[in-house]
């Protein structure tokens, strides 16, 4: 269920009552990739394996499903282990690692990447502004684990039509890295899909929307401006803030969006 | 002023404007410590200082500000070069980096230590409930970039009292690390003081206030089942959800909490 419950004091107005509280759990997930640790991620302990396939993918270790091997985890799901076809990119990624990477706030040691390197968008879209939104308010609506302990992050894949494929997770990234690998298992073309999320687009989120290939990200909150540069430089349409019956559109890329 | 003005349209209810809307910004900042290339964040460029310092206290890098010789930032603010008097806590930080990392979500390498490891909160405050309610309100009043741009995460150092210190972010962690930084370059001490946060309190969170001895953590939002049960183990209270006259009191660590 990927929640708890405790026994917590309410306060209100003055009066205080012992209640029972529903608490999203966070878990450590820990990556050994060909027998080399990688990663720990604190995430809700749900979709892992959708989580591996899309951190290694997010980060450059594997471009497609087919270059993983096995992943095999722990009884009690901490740890896991895959097998690449190649370890060459995994030991670019740890040299790379060894010299520059970031680690507070939402940063990917992909993400210093020189702006020759940035991914283009090579994919359009065409899609009713009215289903969009439609879109953004079914995913909230299916945001369970939110409403029961509004500690999660929601993000969704959609066609223009319907959603996908949702998940939650106590991280926006993980909760990115969860959906697009799950597409991936799932043999899923992100060519002609959008990227919903609840959360604020960043540069990062940009960089692993556009490295699918994916044409829209919609989020509920605001974009950063790096964020908006980046997309608009590669063909990335992003909408924010989008709630119930408005949006933003901060820059359309190579897509068409019908009023 | 930390965000651009951008022309974007602005959808709702079947009408499109043009309109110039206000967007939070997104700099890179690369931190060299004593010639060694060691992180780069994406930050909100303000406070740049007390944002280096924060982090590398975070990181276990310095335990107070007489650790560091000097901070140099060049000229357009994106790369800092600090000097130690000592460079092995830099190379510890970096032998356990090369070991195992995380990178996307909110991680920091000090992240999963053991449990032994955890630091302990040694000290005590006692406050009135009505009083830290004013806090929180009074630090999301004072979001003058959050009003703007919807963008940014709010995190302050109040006293029993009142607000000592806040900023602003595009990241919940450098919001925090710089608010830490700022009090130890101010020289105020840590522990009868309230560390205040707009996000969720993930574990990580926690562990940054039990490392600063900072006894009372109060977020706007939600905690996770991790961050309770090390909160709950070391003396930390956690108090969420606190908005206007409403607060869910979790665990009261040392300290007392006046209704």
């Amino acid at each position: 269920m990927a929640f708890e419950i405790w026994r917590i004091f309410r306060y209100r107005q003055g009066e205080i009552e012992e209640i029972e509280d529903e608490i999203i759990q966070e878990s450590p997930l820990k990556i050994f990739v060909s027998h080399q640790e990688l990663a720990t991620l604190m995430c809700t302990p749900k979709e892992h394996k959708a989580l591996v396939v899309g951190f290694l993918a997010a980060e450059g270790l594997i471009s497609s499903i087919d270059e993983i091997i096995s992943i095999d985890f722990s009884q009690d799901q901490s740890i896991v282990r895959v097998e690449l076809l190649q370890t060459s990119r995994r030991d670019e990624y740890l040299a790379r690692r060894a010299i520059t990477s970031g680690s507070s706030g939402n940063i990917s040691f992909n993400q210093m990447q020189s702006e020759e390197q940035w991914p283009k968008v090579n994919s359009s879209l065409q899609v009713d502004i009215g289903k969009v939104l439609s879109l953004i308010t079914s995913m909230e609506k299916a945001s369970h684990l939110f409403h029961r302990t509004g500690g999660t992050h929601s993000v969704a894949l959609a066609s223009s039509e319907e959603l996908l494929i949702q998940v939650e997770d106590i991280g926006r990234h993980n909760a990115v890295d969860k959906v697009l690998g799950k597409a991936m298992l799932d043999g899923i073309p992100f060519e002609d899909k959008i990227l919903l999320v609840s959360g604020r687009v960043s540069s990062e989120m940009v960089l692993k929307t556009m490295r699918r290939n994916i044409p829209i990200l919609i989020s509920r909150a605001a974009p950063t401006n790096l964020a908006l540069e980046i997309a608009q430089k590669n063909g990335l349409a992003i909408l924010g803030f989008a709630r119930g019956k408005r949006v933003n559109i901060y820059c359309i890329g190579n897509s068409q969006i019908n009023i």
